[in-house]
């Protein structure tokens, strides 16, 4: 693959790693950010800068949109739509699923061809192994791209919904920080009784990991949305945790994640599905 | 190690499991069940049923108690205190901390050697390498009879303080139990978009196990309670997760688990520290 030019419109913290990497990759950017001047070392290394946003979308065929938020996209690209017509416009701005849908629409509207991404990695991480960005829009763009878009990380199509990356995204972010608080609730407890976070930690981290085995042991009964053959009741759970919330509120800890999880249990028992298993609490959540 | 004689009280599935991987090992158990007639097979196996209480446990110097609760331990144990005196008492009921120590207290004033466990496994595990139980309390029983317990589970000793068995045991489960309704709700948002739990739970479950490498990653700002150096900020998260709650009530979601890790992060932010780390919610549980 030769250098491919390409504009890129944002230069936070993740539109500069994206340059970055795709300087070294051998690619040639075009940049452009609200405030100038963010550029900087990126200059010495290649890159353009243009002066306005509308100079920077007439430079190439390919737009990177990196920007704050949906409402940020909007009020870069909408004074720009008869020059972004007829290119392709690739969306790592994080938004929520509908708001993805809604910029497809939009694109679509003025035959712009409309990807959307998002960014599973920190900025540190693009460009290496381990960095991830989903998407999910177009197929032809994700596959007229896809070489280039590995460059900054491991690419993945969710599906034609422009929706679904975004989707994906922030489902995942979701047990990540439900994860975090209720080891930050460990924590709490164990440094309670003169146990280091560091000791709690070490053991806590492969325990955890460990459990996210059982996550995908038993998916069915999820889909059937049929939760009749408990491997952990209902009942049976909710006296366990009650146990937790005790044995916190004893150390002076507020357990405010197992209280979501009691809060949610209850709700089952009390429509009388206390015999059923305890993933019945996803039907406290619709 | 030639067979131990023990007694053990308590004819649930764990106490069941116990009895029966003791028998595997070449163990000798006198049971007794508060209902009669739950020994089945493991009489045929070479155990021995007492009729009573008190003739359980007059009948080894090692008594292992596997009951429903703390509650049903003292309704057991007090009548027959006098015949447990200079014997050695292993707990394996589920407390909470100050229940262990109360009870630890208790068997003190009637010269009963004790050792609180906190069985980390299912029954089904039990007797396999997998299964771990924690121990606290008497460090002499827990060094006198190690090989035993060895037969049962990996076995550890967390300290004198005979609560901080059931401290980790419980605190563990809370990051697990958050963990299971975190997933949930991401779980519920995919299905919204016709995406099934186990195509949800392939991507899910080694995504959040690689993050469980994150939590060992910087802790000693948790035990300093020093927050100042944020890798992700309060105001930050709090953005992102803001995100998340209006993906979730476009797809019909009520996310539960966000919402929780939101209100942790508000305290925080309206105590002004919302430049400070994520981390610092743990304040929002003391
Ligand atoms: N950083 C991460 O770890 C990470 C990870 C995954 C995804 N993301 C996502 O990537 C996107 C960018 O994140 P970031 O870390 O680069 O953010 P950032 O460092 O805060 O940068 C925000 C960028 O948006 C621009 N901007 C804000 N409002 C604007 C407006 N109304 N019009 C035009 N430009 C505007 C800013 O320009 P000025 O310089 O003029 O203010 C700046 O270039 C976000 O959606 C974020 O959620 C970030
Ligand atoms: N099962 C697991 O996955 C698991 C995992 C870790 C820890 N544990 C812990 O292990 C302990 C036992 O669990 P389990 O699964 O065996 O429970 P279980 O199947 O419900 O059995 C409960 C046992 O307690 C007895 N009992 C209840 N109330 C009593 C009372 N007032 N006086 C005397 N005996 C009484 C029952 O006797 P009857 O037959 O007469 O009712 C039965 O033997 C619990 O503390 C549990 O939290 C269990």
């Amino acid at each position: 693959m030769t250098g491919t030019s390409f504009t890129l419109l944002g230069l936070g913290a993740m539109g500069r790693a994206l340059a970055a990497a795709a300087l070294d990759a051998g690619h040639s950017p075009t940049l452009w950010n609200r405030t100038p001047g963010r550029a900087g070392e990126l200059l010495a290394r290649g890159a353009r800068e243009a002066a306005s946003a509308r100079e920077a979308i007439t430079s190439a065929d390919l737009i990177i949109v990196c920007l704050y938020d949906h409402a940020s996209v909007h009020e870069t690209l909408d004074p720009e739509s008869d020059a972004l017509r007829g290119r392709t416009l690739i969306n790592l701005t994080t938004t929520t699923p509908e708001e993805a849908r809604e910029l497809s629409a939009w694109a679509a509207q003025r035959d712009i061809a409309y990807l959307d991404g998002a960014v599973m990695s920190v900025p540190g991480a693009i460009g290496s192994a381990e960095a991830l960005i989903l998407y999910s829009g177009s197929p032809e763009v994700f596959t007229t791209h896809r070489e280039f878009l590995n460059t900054w990380a491991g690419s993945t199509h969710e599906g034609e919904d422009p929706g679904l990356a975004s989707l994906w995204d922030l489902a995942l972010l979701s047990g990540m920080y439900s994860m975090f608080a209720g080891f930050l609730q460990g924590v709490a407890m164990l440094q309670s009784a003169g146990v280091g976070a560091a000791e709690y930690a070490e053991r806590a981290a492969p325990f955890l990991a460990s459990m996210t085995e059982l996550l995908g042991h038993s998916t069915e009964h999820l889909d059937k949305r049929d939760y009749g053959e408990p491997l952990q009741s209902l009942e049976w759970t909710t006296t366990l945790l009650d146990t937790i919330t005790r044995a916190a509120s004893e150390q002076g800890i507020t357990p405010a994640p197992v209280d979501m999880v009691q809060r949610l249990i209850r709700r089952q028992i009390d429509a009388g599905h206390g015999a059923e298993d305890f993933d019945r609490i996803i039907e406290s959540m619709r």
